[in-house]
């Protein structure tokens, strides 16, 4: 980076502005797409030898997408709404030519031949592909090389570890991941981001690591909800070849985060089960930002069936990796111990446990529409504490498979901290299908904090 | 009935015409619905004694509607679409405050509160609700009372028995049955009449026994092409309580399959896995169709996946009905040997095999559609033979379970006889979603062999 350049030192100051405020700089040619790339690079260069983000980087391949995207709006065309936008994505997420390793020892040297669906989406759009981001082998437990920004110590949290991590570390003001139990908002959390997971079905999953097709959500990783809107617009959208996604209108996440609430949002404060396991610093803060918000909030316990939903599940989730991951498990010496014990237990799990498994998603889900026709979301926590010591485990999902389960949107923002210095976030859930007012919520909530 | 009646003699000489004779005779006012009640249960009078197609028939019942539709004609008002036409249903469809007992021990006593959806859609199109016919235990392998109307000493089939029998004796025009292995097209064969099994959910199946979701499949029984044609039409649609059906345009199934074809049909003889155990007289008479038909036929295999297809198609059938029968299989001692072992069975199979047999069907369907690109129809046995004499077992659905894995539409035309006098299905298969295509093909071979 040519620090005299002023473009490039306007490019190092925007990239802890958030994506927003990027995009706008970007447009309003204060700096190029190339100067950002830059100094993305050197922001790369300086923290990855602690945090350890990357799976794959390759500087020179991102510069040249920079410099094909200024040409391109030098020639005076209309240009995407990621314009410019460097963006990690997790690397279970396939890219033409681009090595897609899975996290696996299996996949070694594995390079796709085309991009997953919401990799085009992203080129299409204007983004940049910055590289490949760590993730936990298979996106399950066993964790991979990355280290928490705010204490190399600590867990980054998994399996989108390095896309957590490499928002948090102002590396690339955008990041995709996904989750099957935790695996968005939980790093978020850790790492002191926002983490979007949008209802399920949402952006398409056609190229990206199949773990449990009924499970898997792809989700984004933003420093505040207007960003990870910004980017989820981009990517949602029927595709064909998931069947899980549908046709419908497009809807307009971005502007409807950026817009003011009609009236003061509504909350339903929730301790979902595990609550009383969480760190005491996640209780006192919740109860703190339930109390600060005052008559905005109502307390709901959920009815009993709830505490059901994690072993369930965890049934579809084991059953399903069982089959799907099965080309891995034909040599387990290749597999770390968690993933193999998930799938000698997903392996004994009848047909009929499965099936039955699955038939809970409308029953949480009906009694969950109750709840929602009397607020804008559901408040509770999004990770049990601040991110464990230790990078042996990427630390507890028991506040996010619920939320998976019933495929609800989710997203978390870095409200708090713990006294150890370490964020702590603040999740919010709301109706399936209903994402862009949950974002909105969100980024009202953020708005409110910061007064 | 009231022989000395000019309008009762035709109602009763019009039961043996077909559903579209009748159709039209009502609607031109050479009878009333009450006529044709009438007609309906003298013939059921005189036949059910050997046949035993019924499982609740109230002729009250039957002719309070039939009153009731005759008032609404002469009212002036618009009649529906199946105006006063007698129809069968099957014992596993729910019927309002008619008794639907599956066939089951457990279920004795049991009334539904609510029309299944496609009884309402039967209602709404002006067809009366004639009573319910007789199912094998909860639609599987063991047999109930019905006799082949044919020869009583043989099978009728199953597992839509008495929708079969009915049909064939001229009790009623129409019936509804089910398909979850071969239970619509087997008995079609074995009783003489035309059986339609639609493509994989263009019936909806909210109210009806659910087996094995992922294959159950609605039908229906008529004389030929177009009285299936008819019936059906009135049944297809979106439902939002089916996830197998989806919104659409309404397929005009019998404007298209009374239209003449554009050009003349060309056909795909396959010879299906079973093919060389099946019955002399079968292969000999589907031999001469195909030489009979010229050049409007050519010889295919089918790929070797194909014969996997049956043990997948049960795999995934005794997996699901494990699920879904298991407040049946609670009580063993009230079940007949042949489910109480599939139950068994079915509760031994691993979720991960489960879902590895799921994808068989777009495996199988990709072969297909090279098929489908060459020819209006696929052209085999709808049965390995005649009916088997005895009426402990149902027969085999060797050459029916694949096309009811696949999803695809198939319609038997009772075309063929038998030394010993019994019927021998001809089956049309027909690419998924193209129904109306496949019924004016089956019409057009009916009418060529009727030549």
């Amino acid at each position: 980076m040519d620090k005299a350049n002023p473009r490039a030192r306007s490019a190092a100051a925007a990239l802890s502005l958030g994506a927003v405020a990027i995009r706008d700089k970007l447009a309003a040619g204060e700096f190029r797409a190339t100067d950002l790339v830059e100094a993305s690079l050197a922001r790369i260069a300086a923290t990855e030898p602690e945090v350890q983000a990357w799976a794959w980087l390759d500087g020179d391949h991102a510069i040249a997408q920079a410099e094909a995207l200024d040409r391109h709006r030098e020639s005076g065309r209309a240009i995407g709404p990621l314009h410019g936008l460097p963006v990690g994505l997790k690397d279970v997420i396939d890219t033409a030519k681009i090595p897609t390793l899975n996290g696996a020892a299996l996949d070694e040297g594995r390079v796709p031949q085309r991009d997953a669906c919401l990799v085009e989406r992203l080129r299409a759009a204007g983004a940049i592909v910055m590289g490949k981001t760590v993730t936990t082998e298979l996106a399950f437990l066993h964790p991979g090389k990355t280290r928490n920004p705010h204490n190399p110590a600590h867990t980054p949290g998994g399996s989108s570890s390095g896309s957590a991590a490499a928002v948090a570390a102002g590396m690339v003001p955008l990041a995709v991941g996904t989750q099957t139990g935790g695996s968005v908002i939980r790093p978020a959390s850790f790492c002191g981001v926002t983490g979007f997971k949008p209802s399920f079905g949402a952006i398409p999953r056609r190229g990206v690591l199949m773990q449990s097709p009924s499970l898997d959500t792809l989700g984004v990783f933003a420093a505040d909800p207007l960003g990870a809107a910004l980017l989820a617009e981009a990517l949602f959208g029927h595709d064909a070849a998931d069947p899980a996604t549908a046709p419908g209108p497009h809807p307009r996440l971005f502007e409807v985060a950026r817009a003011a609430p009609p009236v003061r949002p509504v909350f339903a404060f929730v301790r979902p089960p595990g609550w009383d396991d969480a760190h005491p610093e996640m209780q006192a803060g919740l109860a703190e930002l339930v109390q600060a918000l005052g008559d905005q909030v109502f307390e709901v316990d959920l009815p009993p069936a709830f505490a059901q939903a994690e072993p369930e599940r965890r049934r579809i989730n084991f059953a399903e990796m069982a089959r799907y991951y099965h080309r891995y498990g034909r040599d387990p010496a290749l597999l770390s111990d968690e993933t193999r014990a998930a799938l000698d237990e997903g392996n004994a799990i009848p047909a009929r446990d499965y099936l039955a498994a699955l038939d809970w998603k409308p029953v949480l889900n009906a009694a969950l529409d109750e709840i929602f026709e009397r607020c804008d979301a559901i408040l509770c926590p999004a990770a049990p504490g601040p991110a464990p010591e230790g990078l042996g485990s990427t630390g507890s999902a028991i506040f996010n498979g619920l939320w998976t389960l019933c495929g609800t949107p989710a997203v978390t923002v870095p409200l708090m901290t713990a006294g150890n210095g370490l964020p702590m976030g603040v999740q919010l859930v709301g109706q399936t299908g209903n994402d862009a007012r949950l974002l909105r919520t969100a980024q009202w909530l953020c708005d409110w904090a910061a007064q």
